[in-house]
């Protein structure tokens, strides 16, 4: 199943909004078994959807097509697919009556220019879309492509998709696909790919990776007409996966690095704080970003000058005067203050530069030195970490929870 | 000048990574006076990409194209430009200099893998990367296209298209171009399009919106052969802006909100601080987002539990038992303890529901209190934001520091 994707309007080819819905269905058409050979953008220009249509038609079985249903006047997507096909444009009288019903639940009343979101090429089939007023419609292009037109409103067009147009199309695949997503912190992409080197072949597998700073995800796939088949291997590949890469996958699925950690508290039923500096709250953002933190995480004190490193978190003056906020004994402090100011089993602190301003010879920008404080000792580290101010924020406030989890679980390793 | 981009390779067309390039160089083009037509992406597959070009450049002046320029097998570029043009590809000595003494530099040899890098279609144009290893081209395609080839790497694509491609490109647009950036709070995309309506007309210019959520961007881009007469332009139909849109514009170019606001506190030379509970640091990581920062802002008491509201920012016991932690008054009383505990002259403070889980009939998943204390008193609001928790929270963030501004702002005009 050869796939296309297109996607219709000026805001993209203008740059003023990133183009997600490409991403997205470029992704599950690959997770539904596509290949996907082409996405591409153009702007409301009837002549260029009609040209690019055509073009995608003659390479792809499939086309999934967003953007150009709304009620204005550059909203051109039903008018061009008529033309291009030599039929009228046709009312349909139920998605008429949807729009009006739609409109007066929100207390609208239905304009001329909404009614014409009811008007298909004839013969169209068509998708009603439960979230918003523009229906979608599929038609079949040149020698039998299945075309298919969605709303460009990323959350209406991905549960139309999901709904309407994913069952079908996963029924034509070549077979089933099972897939496990492996996250991981620690290692360069390209160095992840290199000790995964030769994996896909061993294990008939595809492997993936994806960014998302400082992390990267690596999705297993397998691809069989058995899915019991297709699930054993993609099971064989991931534990292949794990063995090379060893301790820097901490979860599989959609868990965070935090819910990780914060999975290993719980067990222990350890409560954590933290007292941060440069990276000013990003650590305590990252904890909080899922629900159910509370369960593990009671807060931080974020102290941004030595006033408050001293008087919230009782590092002593002198230290701060002799070693400079940045050093290894104030990180050390700020652990075992902040474990005793919020009353916590574990605390975590980080003191550094995060730029651009502030580096010194002897303390470079990028520069952060940080700690964990346990019921068994204090451990700290520090490093110089690459980037700009927001890569450096992000590096370290990982590196500082990853110093916890490997403490924790060292921890338990011993006892 | 009618202008294409062309994405290459596979990762884009599985969806494993977001296209930024693609908007980056759109919003590039648009802003150097080129229409940007069409943008595609295919795969790593010689054949489309050989067709692809040949189709844009049938309707493209300039086709920026980025990847498939690296060491691996899977970089097909050069060699496919080669064959579009019907010439050998020639070894660049220059470029392959440059490519040794860059990997000598690092500690590694170089492969003949990436001496392969400084393979061109003969005749090319070679664009120098200062910061990798993959030089870029440009060669002329069809009837005259200009077709300019780089790496896919952001960062080094960016450089390499603002020294060597923009300024050429600027020449030969069709006139000058004159923009300002205008940055809100407060009102959706729709009202501000809304409030707006008329203006593009009014003034000659072209708006156009950015959202970065919760904020709107608007861009107000003026047009002419004279550049005096475009800034002119730009700068009337800015003040247009201003006057429909009041109080909600809150800077002009690159300021964030928090900048923003600290530009207030700095100018009335005060310290602020936050104590947070819902939203937990983002306040906080929003004030130290840029450099400079502690020019303004002393720190956070993040108080997850109960326990650390009573402890670290005074709030009564009784009080949290008697209203719950989600109220106007213990909104108001961690605000004035945080003033206290932190040493600061402003502070603000969220405490609130920002879900999944949590909510009950009487207190709903979205109800923050906050409330912010100055030496003039204290002010509290509440809202039921909507969305997701990472809405709720955005939502919530923006809120509680638009009341300090207005608060800040209200006080002024008093004094």
């Amino acid at each position: 199943m050869i796939a296309a994707v297109l996607c219709i309007g000026t805001e993209l080819t203008r740059g003023e909004i990133v183009n997600t819905n490409s991403t997205w269905l470029s992704e599950a058409l690959t997770g539904l078994g596509a290949e996907v050979v082409k996405t591409a953008v153009v702007a409301d220009d009837p002549e260029r959807i009609s040209k690019t249509l055509g073009a995608l038609a003659d390479d792809a079985d499939v086309i999934i097509c967003t953007g150009g249903l709304g009620p204005t006047t550059d909203d051109l997507t039903s008018q061009t697919v008529a033309d291009l096909l030599g039929v009228p444009l046709e009312r349909d009288e139920k998605s008429l009556d949807a729009i009006r019903e739609r409109m007066t639940r929100f207390g609208r009343k239905m304009a001329e220019s909404n009614a014409k979101q009811a008007d298909f090429p004839k013969g169209a089939r068509i998708l009603p879309n439960d979230d918003g007023t523009a229906p979608g419609f599929s038609v079949t292009l040149g020698a039998g492509t299945d075309a298919f037109f969605l709303p460009g409103v990323p959350r209406e067009m991905k549960a139309m998709f999901e709904t309407q147009i994913a069952p079908g199309l996963a029924l034509r695949a070549p077979g089933n696909i099972a897939q496990i997503r492996l996250k991981t912190f620690g290692y360069p992409e390209s160095r992840v790919n290199d000790e995964l080197a030769g994996l896909e072949e061993a294990h008939d597998v595809i492997i993936a990776y994806r960014a998302h700073f400082p992390e990267i995800e690596v999705k297993v796939l397998a691809r069989a007409v058995d899915p019991e088949a297709a699930a054993a291997r993609a099971r064989a590949g991931a534990s292949a996966v794990r063995e090379r890469l060893g301790g820097i996958v901490y979860a599989e699925g959609d868990v965070t690095f935090a819910e990780a950690l914060g999975e290993i508290l719980v067990e222990r039923g350890l409560m954590m704080g933290t007292a941060e500096s440069c990276t000013g709250g990003l650590v305590a953002e990252l904890l909080t970003e899922r629900g159910g933190s509370s369960a593990f995480y009671a807060g931080s004190i974020i102290s941004y000058t030595n006033a408050i490193k001293h008087s919230a978190l009782e590092v002593p003056m002198e230290m701060l005067e002799q070693h400079g906020a940045v050093s290894q004994p104030v990180a050390e402090a700020m652990a075992r203050g902040c474990a005793k100011a919020l009353g916590v089993d574990v605390a975590c602190a980080l003191t550094g530069i995060a730029g651009p301003g502030g580096g010194t010879e002897e303390k470079p920008v990028g520069l952060v030195h940080y700690a964990v404080a346990t019921p068994a000792g204090v451990t700290a580290k520090h490093r110089v970490f690459l980037g700009s101010r927001d890569q450096i924020r992000r590096r370290s406030a990982f590196a500082a929870l990853d110093l916890v989890r490997q403490t924790l679980l060292a921890d338990l390793e011993k006892a």
